[in-house]
């Protein structure tokens, strides 16, 4: 039985690990779910590779950066720390990271959220559960957040 | 009977770590606290990694960065370092900066510091005592320094 | 019996595993070749290491970083990934990243992107099957994705 | 008995490691001191590495980066290596650099230098020797090339 | 009897190891000399750690990245991945870069390159046969690739 991660931070303000709590469990009742939060995305690299210790097969880490140069190194740490703790476990982690510019205003900035973290969910328990899924949608300029782009033919 | 290392820098102006052992003998009396002093923030990571490795179940890194591009560059090398740590670790350090340009003048930035160390200390031992408070506070918009920006509805 | 990793993403827009596979293929009919997807650059690092733990002597890794200054500190944080890969496994990763902006129009990028996998193929193919070809080639101004450069005379 | 390293570089053009032996043999006389020379700052790690594998308690390790951008970048990528040292020997590595432009002109350069090598040095001593006294100038402001800038009071 | 790796790549346009080849075999005809060749800087680092591994003392890496952000941002990433490897074995890798902008044009980039490269062929040999020659010419301002500049007085 796959067990399925989620990790979160006090300073993002969309919840989106509920959002991808419920596309996990809507579609891949059998998995168990982990929660956590933790105070920012530089506590969140850490915060995965317990998880992973504790027998998680996957994690996903959301994360919203703030728009000033001093929280893009913030996010830049915390990403190269994902990284290295995906190295270390050799297990994946799902990135789920919105930057605050990344929303025309709040509302927006919302539904780029949810859209990010419902694609990145199905992402993750397929990775765990059918990643032959991925394979299938390979260089079809996926995005999430946004609508995707399309392979060039 | 949580251990929780305190590590401070002599380049730093304000004694945020006094701050952040008051708000933990204050809440959480049984709290075993554990003092070190380095010359600057690159010499934190090993610091931090020392004290985790001598027993300590969290460690807080205490930081005041300089306001020139080579500061930031040093606050950047160490905080790859302390994440670095973590991941060798697997245990929390929260990094409690602040950079000199955050405050208006040496009051603010006084004012600044004692409010982020004072809320880490918080977050810190809540992470080792009651990691569950976390989780109530996530997605919040919880903000160390200044005011907490909230959740969008 | 040598084995090739290929591993892309689904945020890419041309099929070059493909193209690589095809080459590998043609000239190097014993090579076994193992194929697998991730959602983005990011997720390549671990994994081409899982599949360099899983026996594959090396893995080509295929991505293609978008215009933005966000893609670029992604690419750039996938490359350092890559290498950490490389060195904690003692085995080679080929980095096949095309960038968006690279390519003048579409049908310009897609044939960058051609060229790119094709040459990077037979050089992943040869560091495993005949290394010395690469000897032969060293310092010859050779370009991946545009015409070579040549030597200085 | 106490065993500290001297790493310098033959890029530099003051003779830091000597300033700061000096300090070291006059307070600590039953310091044991060993000096290496490397070409440049990217060389420090894995020298600074070799002497805390061979026995030393801690190693100052001296640079001085030219102006040129490409000197930035390599003084950068020390420092991440020196971080990393540190985090692989949980020992102290105290990086001593003086970056060219931080001299108005050669004498001012070489007086910079000089301040920061006695200074560090003592930091370094204290460290192994008398950790305590560190402590004793937590959050002081303490500068080294220049004057101390005090705490904010 | 000490070995010494030699790689570079075929992307360089001038042929720098063999300019070290012949340096070390003038001066330290004991010397055992081992060649590689990989397609670019980014493969440099895991074929220098494969070379220490196999038992050769030291690694010179011979790299020339081009002139635009993207190839100073490869060059970045390898010289990190460069230090890693030096740290994973407690070996030097001497790194040999020479950048396209360094020389006014191809006769002048080739004369850097010679010079760079024998320079640092002695600076290599010595470090294994006579590193205490190292030490000699401690902070003298040494140059590889244009003229030495010269210690302050």
């Amino acid at each position: 039985m796959a067990k399925i991660g989620l990790v979160d931070t006090t300073f993002a303000r969309v919840d989106m690990a509920s959002y991808a709590r419920k596309e996990i469990e809507a579609n891949w009742p059998k998995a168990q779910i982990v929660q956590r939060t933790v105070p920012g995305v530089k506590d969140l690299p850490v915060a995965c590779k317990k998880l992973l210790d504790e027998g998680c097969d996957i994690v996903m880490a959301f994360g919203m950066p703030g728009k000033e140069p001093i929280d893009k190194q913030c996010a830049h740490e915390a990403s190269m720390g994902i990284i290295q703790a995906q190295l270390q476990t050799s297990k994946h982690i799902i990135e789920v990271f919105v930057h605050e510019e990344e929303g025309r205003n709040d509302a927006d900035l919302k539904k780029v959220c949810i859209n990010r973290a419902v694609k990145h969910a199905m992402n993750a328990a397929e990775m765990v559960f059918k990643p032959e899924n991925l394979r299938n949608r390979a260089v079809t300029g996926a995005r999430q957040g946004r609508e995707d782009r399309g392979g060039i033919e």
